[in-house]
């Protein structure tokens, strides 16, 4: 192929080089071009080869919303959070993008003000037709994780478990975690203790509660339940409540490590000393938790395996769509600091 | 237009509904659905009614990726950060995701694990065919930038100054804040002072220093540097250090919350009293400022202004690109606590 240089203005101007300035210097049409870049698309051996020394030529790459009107996806995950206060979920949007990056996938993300996912956020992620979709610790209707099933996206719900075996999720194993922690209290010698619950409605709240009290009641150990709201606030308050009620149990279970060092702020204010007169244990094992302020014993959510398992589901499921629902539950640890 | 039903079998079936299916109900061809869409596409008035009866009749969106073919633009903002562990960006994603919104546009989370944002970053950005890009917290190379404006796409700098007069860049007014600290722990009594710097490379460090050692030179105050990362484990290491070094300075300014917090961690580590021995103030005003914990004197950037000035700028220039260039500095205030 001959080149001629009058024919490069767009290159010579660092423009951007568009599928026309590639049919031009190839000689072909437009639609040549295009059907050269996408899989299964008909054009003779004679236009690919024309099309692509020319696309060399100039430093041409498709770009992805062509590609998409074709594939009708694109590499784009749709990503759905609410609480970016606590610090866990920052974390888990940073491994996200970490991980879909080197798959060559974009997070696009939702903030929801609101507990439940917004009609405006779906009908935006169906408009650009993402790949996939991650809702963390928003709460979705049946109905709408439905329309998902039904376009074929695939659909995640991340530190969320459902009630239903309709849908695929990844979670820590709460149950278990929280069984674990009370044996632990237990252990310490702790005689009486309280529950202070995140936001009710949620699997991860349930699921520490209902483990942490069975084995508490299978040991005929009493214990009080305090609800709160999975914020610092929300701990820091619920504290003052049950000192202002005058009831100091041996030890707290406390729902977040977010909650929890607004719980030991609360403690501290009023003199409470930690381990000695109470204990306190969190969940999720932020970065501050192991701050020397506060090194706060807790339960390490696996949150890199945890993304790893979402980000290789949604990969094969991009890859072949099956519909699989699964609730995985992954184990996680106790680190025992200085709280207890 | 007579509607006959065995012609919805898409909307039926809750499938999406193409411009295929509204071709067909329509009974014209698919590129007179695409026309009809698309501004200043030449399509006749019958043709434009019959395709917007049918589309409406079948509940048809045109997708943001076919638009994006025509005006070579989507409704995507590229948001590059670096940085999630300190809460200060979190709150910034928070507040760009929520303006954005409301006038319907999409953000696209670009993490950087390096301080430079990667060409692959670059090129995912260009290839989505963003409306703009704001960068944060990570640097960029000024042929990088320029490839931007060459493309008409609108950049901002966020709590980035830049050293060139090419550039839109939104920030808090450091310098002037840096004095203001001076002034603020000159009229406590404090003698000599220690500043310790965040990364050395950055405006943010580079103004929050000049400004207080310009008013402490003024006063015939002495001072001293240390150099740390504006992380909290720099600023924990670093006090570390400094008492090993025995120079303990009647107050520090610390070149951001987090890493103050872990000054005043280390501090108390080695029971050094806050405010009497020392004051410590930091620049930011995070949430944890503010807990009991730290009760930390700071300075707090005007976040909602400076997002709101960034994203009425990149709205009009994503109307009518001008490139235009301004370094625009917001003023913010000193939040007295407990640490000074």
């Amino acid at each position: 192929m001959i080149l001629n240089l009058t024919d490069l203005p767009a290159k010579m101007n660092n423009h951007t080089i568009t599928a026309k300035d590639v049919a031009k210097l190839a000689g072909v049409s437009q639609s040549s071009v295009s059907r050269v870049y996408f899989e299964g698309a008909k054009v003779s051996e004679k236009t690919r080869l024309k099309v692509i020394a020319a696309a060399e030529e100039l430093g041409y790459k498709p770009n992805e919303f062509a590609r998409s009107l074709i594939t009708n996806r694109t590499k784009i995950i749709g990503l759905v959070m609410k609480g970016v206060q606590n610090p866990f979920y920052p974390q888990v949007l940073k491994q996200f993008t970490t991980f879909f990056k080197a798959h060559g996938y974009s997070v696009l993300f939702v903030h929801t003000n609101n507990e439940e996912i917004q009609k405006e956020d779906i009908e935006n992620l169906i408009n650009y037709k993402v790949a996939g979709v991650i809702i963390t610790d928003a709460t979705m209707s049946l109905k709408v994780a439905e329309s998902f099933q039904e376009s074929k996206i695939p659909l995640v719900f991340f530190n969320r478990k459902l009630y239903t075996d309709n849908f695929f999720s990844v979670c820590c194993n709460n149950l278990n975690a929280g069984r674990k922690i009370a044996e632990f209290l237990i252990s310490k010698g702790a005689k009486d203790m309280i529950y202070i619950a995140g936001n009710t409605d949620t699997s991860t709240n349930q699921d520490r509660q209902k483990g942490f009290f069975e084995v508490l009641a299978s040991h005929n150990i009493p214990y009080q339940k305090f609800s709160s709201d999975y914020t610092y606030e929300g701990g820091y308050n619920t504290a003052l409540q049950i000192m202002e009620d005058n009831v100091m149990p041996n030890a707290f279970f406390v729902g977040n490590d977010i909650m929890a060092l607004g719980v030991i702020d609360a403690l501290r204010k009023n003199s409470v000393t930690i381990p000695t007169t109470t204990r306190v244990v969190g969940f999720d094992n932020i970065d501050m938790a192991g701050w020397p302020a506060y090194e706060l014993t807790t339960w390490e959510q696996p949150i890199v395996e945890m993304v790893e398992q979402t980000v290789n589901y949604l990969l094969a499921e991009i890859h072949d769509y099956t519909g699989e629902a699964k609730a995985l539950e992954l184990d996680g640890r106790l680190i025992d600091r200085q709280t207890t």
